[in-house]
């Protein structure tokens, strides 16, 4: 049982609370006033739960089907088609260059649109979501010419991209990567392995454009010798390229995402950007797609919720703890009367919606830093967004990952079963953990890049920014109990920063606390969104803002206090985790 | 790639510091001394390594087939041989009464036994499980005839059992089921379907024994109106009886284990114990049940985090942040170098031991309750065994599952696909937190049962035991550490505890704190198993003892202090879960 209802109710509060008016007012943008995103919003919720959510299970229990003899990897029926009503609705070109046939919609509203498709069909939404990562960087690092000769067809999704970086040795550590580059006239030959490729091979499209980083002759080694090539799956002679597919992974979940292993024999590809600076090239798209990844854990989070609700409210066990709600001549009540399920619900709604503030909150920051008129607001936006971006990567997709299993808690036996679903969205969402970038490697990123970055420049704002929230409504008796949480929840985490930062704590104390820190950082984050939505709920007279406040109480008195145990077992830093030795576990 | 080896040294570390020297004075265990035991445990290594682990991934992939014109199941090939085999190995009969042919073991041995079988073929291991049930419930409550009869067979491992609870419209809340028994001679005919029925049919053994709980003809409504019957498959006579399997169970893991709807159309079987006090019968066998449940979650836990520590080992990615343990002449560090590494094998590693300590500790008093010649020994292990149960089900299986997703999370990518088995343990775990009694029903099953039972007497028992240890070593400068913080939390537990059983409290209230507060009590009891180990391990001069005491060090300083963010978000109570009405999900 698959069903889904896009939050668009929610989706229009976010925009409105987190300041999709200000982004709307950017240089491009006017058209996309807010009922049109809206109308667009919905037309998305129409495809998701029409086209792509019909396909969700078969696209698990059939799989993709790789043929050796031929290096062709097969979708499960239908998915042509569905990859063909996603372009012809505009959604792979929505937030693109008008100039090369995009949308020239905000990127916020292609993130929006990407949650549902997302949430309805994790598998098939990774195949335009890696697009976006070539997209980016070719219009960021690839020549004029370039540009004209890839951007139109990958634009319109005649063309689907990827990223070729990992290989058997290093996934993490991108320094160890030994994929050649030599040169070929104006061009180059590549040979190498490449592992965990998304949609590496597929028969959705006409071609498929492979990023692929590798090394120059003289290149230096480690990071700073990596370039950047683009590597066409056929030549534009129409001749098949020697790359090409020689395996799949078998997975958990996904199983209608092929990810492959690519080899690269002889391959021909053209560099973009400059020799050696290919992790350049890399990072300018790495925000979008973690942040994108990010979603994942609210996507699958929402439509995992959705059908807990759904079960809850058809099911009846056990009589209400409170005998005045026991329904008369009935032998067991509806179980929305027992505590621990509303309980359940409740943990799950109020971190969801709250990952998804702040994600719509960084995406929002994303559009102000690439439109913005004013070099200062670029920055500051730039600034906040670098760092969120690790933030909304690792928790979401961490208590996202608890989320979707609460829910399946919700429908007890049920929800094991694959009649409701929920078991493949806890199989589809466990990568996210894991790929583009493991979320310890986001709280290194946030504790030893976006942290220390500018001495500190975007940690002080942010933290002023939420300490200024907390001022600006310190006078309010009413908003008292969300605001003294998270003014402490801000003292405590100012605190672990400047620990963290000073000297004081050397590099394996900072390893051993990051990944807790990040979430104390989340915990604060999520506080703060909370905040800003109830103050915007508080205006208005709906059933749906008397919720989002109640849903904020819970967050802050079941959720919030977990930061005091994050900050506490932080502290401990290195030393009970390094005395144990490797050949001691 | 499955790889296991037992923990023996753990075992026989656990059974001699938790007292099983006392276990093996009681009447009739003699022959089981200590070394004894470990050769058993041996033998059970070798064939859970060597016989049931090689067949655990193809029971995964090749999955149990049904046909429905015959209403036969067939399990995957070779698990016929698997199950002769560990009939043949003792293990069937191990702990069960002498006088049926059983090995006369004490439960804890079966319970080790079943730990190691569990973590290398949880599908298969659920057949043998089952058959305890049964078996237990025809001891106890059976007429001599009946366990004449059955006993011989059932422990012989000639025949398996099974338990027939569930029906579609009543899991959790029993009193609304609706099988009825009709009296024939002394006989009854039995119609209904059950459902969730695990082994309710397969090709291992040559009978199958149900236990069915159903209705008389004029039965009480209700849980009081329950009454036990024992339904063969095949009857005495060698024609089948009218109970047959219409359909399995499609689910996220377990798949080489048969979960089968059945359909009693008139089935012939016979009445176990007095009429409607069946769920006298099945609370017998339900605390074996839930500690074998519970042990679910520390044998995956195990073997997940066996193959996450042979895959860190291997695996070279990134440097040092300590320079000084970077390697001369390599690319890379193998990641044990990294504290996030360590900090997350720690994380299992350190629970885990110390569940499968409570497990072993709980085990023991069953025997000592079920063995000791002191009504009074008997009453006291029996409290505190009633006491734990609930904990253990539902604690060990709920972090069992968290440490089984932190060790994938140590593997990376490689952990999310099939090569590292990880993803199969993950899902075949994630059923123990539902099945044998939710884990919110264990929570309520602890403070609404367990705790008030006698007036608290079981509780304060085990509180004072807890304090005892404290006072015993308060002058220990060197335990202080360990000392102190289980000091604090049994002073954080008692306190709560008071405040769930004074009137203050009501039932919505309960149900909203209980979950938190099994959790509060279970993190108290995981920091007196360490403490016990730790007074056990400064005692010995080995460098497992002395990693015994670098693991409790991290379970005190880095999961304990979870206790106080649980009792503070318990203290809520309902306020915040009862405030969101069942249509503003």
């Amino acid at each position: 049982m698959q069903l889904y209802n896009a939050p668009l109710e929610d989706f229009r509060f976010l925009l409105e609370t987190l300041g999709y008016a200000s982004v709307q007012a950017l240089p491009g943008y006017q058209d996309y006033d807010l009922d049109t995103v809206m109308s667009l919003l919905a037309a998305g919720d129409t495809f998701c739960r029409e086209v792509a959510l019909p396909l969700n299970g078969v696209g698990d229990r059939v799989g993709v089907r790789f043929d050796p003899a031929s290096g062709t990897v097969a979708l499960p029926e239908g998915f042509r088609s569905l990859y063909a009503r996603y372009v012809e609705n505009g959604f792979a070109s929505l937030g693109h260059d008008p100039a090369y046939g995009g949308g020239g919609a905000p990127h916020t509203v292609a993130v929006l649109i990407n949650e549902m498709v997302t949430a309805t069909n994790k598998s098939f939404s990774m195949c335009p979501g890696l697009s976006q990562g070539l997209i980016e960087s070719i219009a960021h690092h690839g020549t004029d010419d370039q540009r004209a000769r890839y951007l139109p067809k990958l634009i319109a999704g005649e063309w689907t991209g990827t990223m070729c970086l990992t290989e058997p040795q290093c996934g993490t550590d991108l320094g160890l990567l030994s994929t050649k580059a030599v040169p070929e006239g104006e061009l180059y030959r590549l040979t190498g392995t490449k592992i965990w490729i998304t949609f590496g091979e597929h028969d959705l499209a006409e071609n498929i454009i492979h990023l692929v980083l590798a090394r120059l002759p003289d290149a230096p080694p480690g990071i700073k010798g990596i370039s950047v090539f683009v590597v066409p799956r056929v030549l534009p002679d129409g001749t098949r390229n020697t790359i090409a597919c020689s395996g799949l992974e078998h997975k958990m979940g996904i199983h209608a995402s092929p990810t492959c292993v690519m080899t690269l024999d002889g391959a021909l590809g053209e560099l973009v950007g400059e020799p050696h600076r290919g992790m350049r090239a890399m990072f300018t798209m790495m925000n979008v797609a973690r942040l994108n990844v990010g979603l994942e854990g609210v996507a699958l989070g929402d439509i995992a919720y959705q059908t807990a609700v759904a079960f809850a409210r058809d099911r009846r066990q056990g009589r209400a703890p409170d005998p005045e709600k026991r329904e008369r001549g009935a032998s067991a009540d509806n179980i929305m009367v027992h505590p621990d399920v509303r309980r359940m619900l409740l943990e799950v709604k109020s971190t969801n919606e709250a990952m998804r503030a702040l994600a719509v909150f960084t995406s929002l920051q994303i559009d102000v830093a690439t439109r913005h008129e004013d070099p200062a607001a670029r920055t500051a936006a730039a600034d906040l967004a670098a760092l969120l971006t690790p933030v909304v990567k690792s928790y979401c997709t961490e208590r996202g990952f608890l989320n979707v299993s609460t829910a399946m808690q919700v429908c007890g036996g049920s929800g094991f079963t694959t009649d409701w679903s929920i078991e493949q969205y806890l199989r589809d969402l466990r990568i996210a953990m894991i790929y583009e970038g493991t979320n310890h490697i986001q709280a290194l990123d946030l504790v030893g890049r976006k942290i220390p970055a500018d001495n500190g420049r975007g940690y002080r704002a942010w933290s002023s920014r939420v300490r200024a929230f907390c001022a600006d409504h310190a006078g309010d008796a009413e908003l008292a109990e969300f605001v003294a949480p998270l003014s402490h929840a801000i003292g405590v985490l100012d605190g672990l920063t400047k620990w963290l930062a000073s000297g004081e704590a050397d590099g394996e104390t900072v390893g051993a606390a990051a990944s807790g820190y990040l979430n104390a950082f989340a915990l604060t984050a999520l506080g703060y969104m909370w905040g800003l939505q109830v103050v915007e709920a508080r205006a208005r007279d709906t059933k749906f803002a008397a919720v989002k406040v109640k849903t904020a109480r819970y967050y802050v008195n079941h959720v919030l206090p977990e930061i005091d145990v994050l900050a506490r077992v932080a502290r401990e830093g290195k030393r009970h985790v390094m005395a144990v030795e490797p050949d001691e576990f």
